[in-house]
């Protein structure tokens, strides 16, 4: 089995740094990467900074297959992302004129129409060599300039262009994964066991997670751990939950593979 | 006025990077660390990787004034982030004797008792030196080593935590914001008049956020622009929310400081 390639995501915004917004995201690109077999393996959160979003482009795009940027492409003065992309490849940023004569057929058709000024004008302009990330959604393209691939952060828009990206990115090995959870059982009581499960499938990731669910389905509350076997090869994930299964049982628990119990 | 300190976040854990856990503790803390004047740099959310940790941890403590991390500090295997902290600050890994002692007490007076075996022992062992963060939701401690701030995963758990760090951290002068919104407002009409404003406040970061609502709330639809202006200086940040607000009355808009229109 060959290594799989690797992501980083880069969100790249003010407003998350501040907690004004919330970002909506990592979860989806951590989860569609996933399956891609493309796993994230790091994200950061950077301000609006023309030279810290350089330095981090320059920093990750190095030590990741891919590097997935969200925020910062919009047509108001707080939106570099595109220019520092240029920037960090050293090419110039000049008016991809595919993309500006898409933008200036959608603004016309528009009722009333939409003037195509200078501010509009700086979402068609591109690092020189990169290829746009066109989606239904909006006439202003994302774009991928080498291994970094520049999204919209509003999530609508950027899941319409990673969806637009995703069957240009090679593939790797699916990541795939099984959980079990047991109610009332303690993390603390089982971790020696469960070690002992990490130890036989070393090529997995074996993770433990408390809940605690104040008012959860069927009126069911109360705590338990959720037991969860990821990886590559999907025959070792099904006997590590099988094995962490076995394990629950002997220490008197009632497992539940999949979701918890309802009640 | 002199620099605010500033802050860094870690969130430690393959979860997060998988998809199965959305984080809960970015948009506290953010908001949190804004209220204090220790404004939120950077973020980082890497996997449970030992070599992974030491070198984020010895590369983000010497950039910030403060680290704060949340996540692996249980007792099952996948929690490695106090033994790393003590590799990053290269100290010994030691049982902290009070912390011990507590955790005793504590396990002790549970009806059934819990047994104080050896994996909860892990998490009253510290870095040689750090200073416990104790809070009435857990007897098993957060810590802090140096600038860097270890608290749990758990959002309510890091919140009594952070609840009990705060009134000790150094603080800054507050970061303050004061949002305009525009119903019907397009991002790409406003741009130059709006950096116009950003020229006038150079110690501001003024951001321009569009918006758009399905099904608000009175069953107002539609979409906007939220145009925020943040910063140390309070007064600055009122008479640049005037200067926004005058902005886009001039345009013909109808501008609103504070909560969008409901209707």
């Amino acid at each position: 089995m060959t290594e799989n390639p690797t992501a980083c995501l880069l969100i790249i915004g003010n407003e998350v740094l501040s907690g004004r917004t919330k970002d909506a995201n990592l979860q989806f690109l951590a989860q569609r990467l996933g399956e891609l077999g493309i796993p994230l393996r790091e994200v950061r959160v950077i301000p609006d900074v023309r030279d810290t979003i350089i330095g981090t482009l320059n920093e990750v795009r190095r030590h990741f297959t891919h590097v997935f940027t969200t925020g910062g492409i919009g047509p108001t003065h707080d939106d570099i992302t595109s220019e520092c992309v240029a920037a960090a490849f050293g090419v110039p940023w000049v008016v991809h004129e595919p993309s500006r004569a898409k933008m200036a057929a959608d603004y016309a058709r528009r009722d009333p129409p939409v003037e195509f000024n200078a501010a509009r004008l700086r979402m068609a302009t591109l690092p020189e060599g990169a290829v746009p990330i066109e989606c239904a959604m909006t006439s202003a393209p994302g774009f991928t300039m080498g291994n970094v691939h520049v999204m919209a952060g509003v999530p609508r828009i950027m899941q319409a262009m990673f969806d637009a990206l995703a069957p240009g990115l090679g593939r790797g090995t699916p990541v795939t994964s099984a959980t079990v959870h047991a109610l009332g059982v303690f993390e603390g009581t089982i971790a020696e066991a469960l070690e002992a499960v990490q130890g036989r499938f070393p090529a997995l990731d074996i993770g433990s997670y408390p809940f605690y669910r104040a008012h959860g389905p069927g009126g069911f509350s109360g705590g338990g751990v959720a037991l969860v076997a990821k990886g590559t090869d999907a025959q070792a994930v099904a006997q590590a939950a099988e094995a962490i299964t076995a394990m629950l049982r002997d220490m008197g628990a009632e497992p539940v593979q999949g979701e918890p119990p309802a009640a």
